[in-house]
């Protein structure tokens, strides 16, 4: 497959890495010119249970090709620019697109687009260590569902040492994430510790617990089966820093908008109060402000 | 007057200095014997808008002496031992005695005393800097209430700079403290921020209100006096590290249950919801036990 990757992070790389191995012909949209040098001349180096440096396409502005798929791996409150960019390129004729963001706040901008769209979670831990590196933290899956068009299930693209399944439902697949997202990363990032500590800490375990129960009740979900998937992914990813805290101790902007924020709009909509979620939401939006 | 004071951490360091300062003869009773002979050897430096230091009697064990007034200068958390201590030391013969914690959980233990009790309130910043050096960080006020036995205004104490107020309600005077407390304390822990910024983050100050809107309604306290009392005090203690982010920078238990504790269980024995307060009290406690 010819696939085109907007968004160099540590997503967007680990992405680009795997698909090229497994011989697909990628090429990355990166926001700097010097990233994408450097990816020309030295490639990626994919660092998971092998070493590999893999060479890949790069180039800092997205250009009209024709592609089978436009991965979109930017933050969630840069999909609106993004989006407005590939209408921009592309005119009505635009590639499938796959939206692969944290939360739900990005939903709002793909009803602008009336082409095939696919929205997809990414279960893997991933850690960009320079513009070219990427270390695999932690091997997971990717769930991908089809948000408007065409069903289009990926099957060429999965692998067996890098799975993707195909979900019906777009809404709920998106909630069930959304739900542990909401839990994991603002409490991570406020209490400045690893996913894993939110189990082992019974005081932080109570909150977290709290949490789920107001975000699941808020997305209409179980809140048993939603604290019980927090709780796996609490211990399968024991010992990454969560990209919010990771946010917050480089000084840069978190997702909370996208995550929370979004738990906060549905509550207000359903009329429900949700303290804990405005209690964190603010926490982190303080914390972003915070003078180090 | 004679004054034993026990404990000799920052605030009983700082009423030792400054009651000799004034020519009263006070003795301090200390946790460790090493600060005790260093008092006796050294004195207390005090450092204020002057620096002075001050010959003070020291002794690391209660004795049966007779004094004018005992202040217990402990944390809340150690007066129930304090004052089984001083029962077994003094038997039915006790002084007057003056106890100035934090909070209102220590007042649970006074019940079994059936002599004249004072509670205060010091409106003072002080530091401990060493066993016999306390900084002045901020002039305040001592407030003073009779909480059984005969009205007992202090009158002698106070002097025009450092002064001490009678107030008769005590149940009134401590609970406005504890909401100060309450506010202000397990934020700062929580966010590892000075008092001021609570006030200039906009994001923390809209975390305060609720908990001060929250802790007022459970302690029927009118909210905008409390919300007022709360800013006056951040504003004047704005450089401070509160005692609470000090403890848990080094490590120590901190007063969380004296302060939040005590709104949890009044909320609780008058139905009500406090879950910004228990979402600050699980922090706390969760932050006491992490491993840095």
């Amino acid at each position: 497959m010819k696939i085109t990757i907007i968004g160099a992070g540590s997503i967007g790389l680990l992405l680009a890495a795997k698909f090229s191995i497994a011989n697909h012909t990628v090429t990355m949209v990166c926001h700097h010119i010097q990233q994408a040098n450097k990816i020309n001349t030295e490639g990626i180096e994919y660092r998971g249970t092998m070493v590999r440096r893999v060479p890949v396409q790069a180039t800092s502005e997205l250009q009209n090709h024709k592609v089978d798929l436009l991965i979109i791996a930017v933050k969630s409150q840069q999909v609106s620019s993004v989006v407005q960019h590939i209408r921009m390129i592309y005119g009505e004729d635009i590639p499938d697109m796959l939206f692969i963001q944290n939360g739900m706040a990005h939903i709002e901008n793909l009803k602008s687009l009336s082409h095939n769209i696919l929205v997809g979670i990414i279960n893997h831990g991933a850690k960009k260590l320079d513009d070219v590196t990427v270390l695999h933290t932690g091997e997971g899956t990717i769930e991908v569902s089809t948000y408007q068009g065409v069903p289009y299930p990926l099957h060429s693209l999965s692998k067996e040492d890098f799975p993707i399944y195909y979900v019906r439902d777009w809404n709920s697949m998106l909630a069930r994430k959304l739900v542990v997202n909401c839990a994991i990363n603002p409490l991570t990032g406020i209490f400045d510790v690893d996913n894993g500590e939110l189990l082992t800490n019974a005081r932080f375990y109570t909150i977290l617990r709290e949490l789920v129960k107001e975000s699941s009740r808020v997305l209409n979900l179980d809140y048993e089966e939603a604290l019980s998937n927090v709780q796996a992914v609490c211990i399968k990813t024991a010992r990454n820093t969560s990209s919010m805290l990771a946010d917050l101790k480089r000084g840069r902007l978190t997702e909370i908008d996208a995550i929370t924020g979004v738990i906060l709009k549905q509550a207000e909509l359903k009329g429900l109060d949700a303290p804990y979620s405005r209690f964190v939401y603010d926490s982190i939006k303080g914390l972003e402000k915070k003078i180090d």
